[in-house]
């Protein structure tokens, strides 16, 4: 019983799908219960099946432990065909045009002969599960065609935090043949800096007139973006948006040479007319062109690489402790504690972690 | 050696200060040293010494095991003394206000005798390391005075998340005796999440006129907000205002009632004219009352207990693994081989935990 706690630990160890006896038969009756083995969904991925690729990603976004396994193989026979899209981080406030941004530009690569998968972190409402970016219909242009994959994942969640497991996501997405990602988020919070350690160039929506009122969050956000867009040009909107490209160019001479080598750059766009996007999408070239030569592209793939490790150790520690047959039952007891005022939060979580220590101690002696 | 590992786990099994054969001795060098015991930490806090109060924050806020320690002891000799402030969220677009407000309602709680802190939740510049809320000197009016507490705290660093340990802040400030604790976000997205999850009352500044903009974030963040502000209305503003007021009024009617018994409230204000603040602060007043009547209060802080519990429990996972002896030297070896791209980082993670259950079996055998 205990032992089971650490199965997907071996996971990694080379053991890849158990050689049963029965083999056939449990074959079979996978089939008739429509479950699919690790290779059925590795095959899936390779050969571009996105009911297939969703399927795997649902597990890649499981709490369970038994999903997790299979999550964590799936990723492992999956990485050695990842790696050689173009990642892209979307971001802006609610309302500058990210969907409609994202259709164009879509679009425009779809007629190019690319693969685009769309992965949205989707700051879902906490109270009514309610998700803020809603679904696929706002990009119907685009939506339709088999070469786009469109993907909301929630970030809400108390244990899940941010994007819990985007990059795992770019992972499989990659291997089922997409080579241009977009990672869409929302908003001026925390959400940029995750999403900017898992792409390779960085995009900041702006809405021209908007410019004033967004002093604050300039030095942060700004210093990550690779390009500045200003959207909705068009219209009694293009003098506004031409001040905006003009005050932001200004601004960015501000800040020190980019580590890329490739400064960042300023454009205009609109859905209405149609303009820019051509160019935006020259700009994203040049900048791979360059950071693929000078190595940036490279060393900032190895950079992210560490913090990927990092950020699996932490999702790892927490997965196994709520997945410890000692520490699930000890849970509902403690917050029963805690709910009643027995005991306090800060010293009930020492406890429990004390509890888990030990018993991860005992097991190993059994 | 590998004993200390667990140390920080016996601050919570009743060990309060170890008796010291020669502990006058240690107490002068300590002195001398200007090292501050715990107990001197918890004595100027009751005191409420806001100097040894914002050093006790910076002990909770770091990474190291010796201040992880005494933080863990500070907190849990805080807490009897805590839960007695109102603890209130205010977020808001960059641009919103939320500086002015904040001077403007702190200013007229400190003429009616209240104690104030302001826990400004920061997602500082990941790349420059600069702060996007900037210093104190953003609210002059109320910053030199003694009943305020204003302090900023880093949301950035890929092991930190969102404000990491703004809750443990609020006790201590509590402790401190500020009666109203104001926590401060920026921007629209998960960050809010996280800090409803720590306060009483959530108020969202608004701008008028960016109503429409602003569609998109309504309703996650408008489900969880008890009251809506809309700041700025002045002048020409005014009529824009009034016609956001009245469109967030009717936005909300279309909500299911709140389950605190209490429905949430639009109100407008001008920091200009120093209008609305004290309706503002009415609306606060009323929520509390009630809530407290109809022990909406209490079930909310005991939720949040849970929460906090789970999250601490998080945080000490990681603080155990990284500062564990057997993982310190491994990390920078998997580190290098990540970078080399010798390892992957998903199967790097799974041996460094690997490793750590191992070590952490080892350890109580020794």
């Amino acid at each position: 019983m205990a032992e089971e706690n650490n199965d997907f630990l071996k996971v990694n160890k080379g053991i890849k799908q158990p050689e049963l006896i029965n083999r056939q038969a449990v074959e079979r009756l996978r089939k008739n219960k429509n479950i699919l083995t690790v290779s059925d969904y590795v095959t899936g991925i390779k050969n571009g099946n996105t009911s297939i690729l969703g399927k795997a990603i649902t597990l890649i976004e499981s709490h369970l432990e038994e999903h997790q396994q299979i999550a964590s193989e799936i990723i492992n026979q999956c990485l050695p065909m990842s790696g050689n899209s173009m990642r892209i981080g979307i971001t802006g406030v609610p309302g500058a045009g990210k969907s409609t941004f994202i259709e164009s530009l879509g679009y425009y690569l779809l007629q190019k002969g690319h693969k685009l998968a769309v992965l949205a972190i989707d700051p879902s409402s906490e109270i009514s599960g309610g998700s803020i970016l809603g679904d696929k219909t706002r990009m119907e242009k685009i939506s339709a065609s088999n070469s786009v994959f469109i993907r909301p994942s929630p970030s809400g969640g108390s244990l899940g935090g941010v994007a819990r497991k985007t990059r795992e996501t770019i992972i499989v997405c990659e291997a089922a043949g997409f080579d241009i990602i977009f990672v869409e988020t929302v908003g001026v919070g925390q959400s940029e800096t995750t999403v900017h350690s898992m792409v390779d160039f960085f995009l900041l929506l702006m809405l021209a007139g908007a410019g004033d009122e967004l002093q604050g969050i300039k030095r942060g956000i700004m210093e990550m973006a690779n390009a500045i867009i200003i959207t909705k040009a068009d219209g009694e909107n293009i003098t506004k948006a031409n001040i905006a490209k003009n005050d932001y160019t200004n601004a960015l001479h501000l800040f020190p040479n980019s580590e890329s080598g490739v400064n960042p750059k300023v454009a205009c766009t609109s859905a209405l007319k149609n303009t820019g996007i051509i160019d935006i999408w020259n700009i994203i070239i040049d900048y791979f062109t360059v950071t693929r030569q000078n190595n940036y592209h490279i060393e900032q793939r190895q950079k992210q690489a560490k913090q990927w490790m990092h950020q699996t150790i932490s999702s790892f520690l927490t997965d196994n402790f709520y997945n410890h047959n000692s520490i699930k039952e000890k849970i509902v007891q403690y917050e029963t504690k805690v709910v009643s005022g027995e005991e306090n939060p800060f010293s009930a979580a020492h406890k429990l972690i004390n509890e888990y220590l030990n018993s991860v101690h005992d097991i190993k002696n059994i």
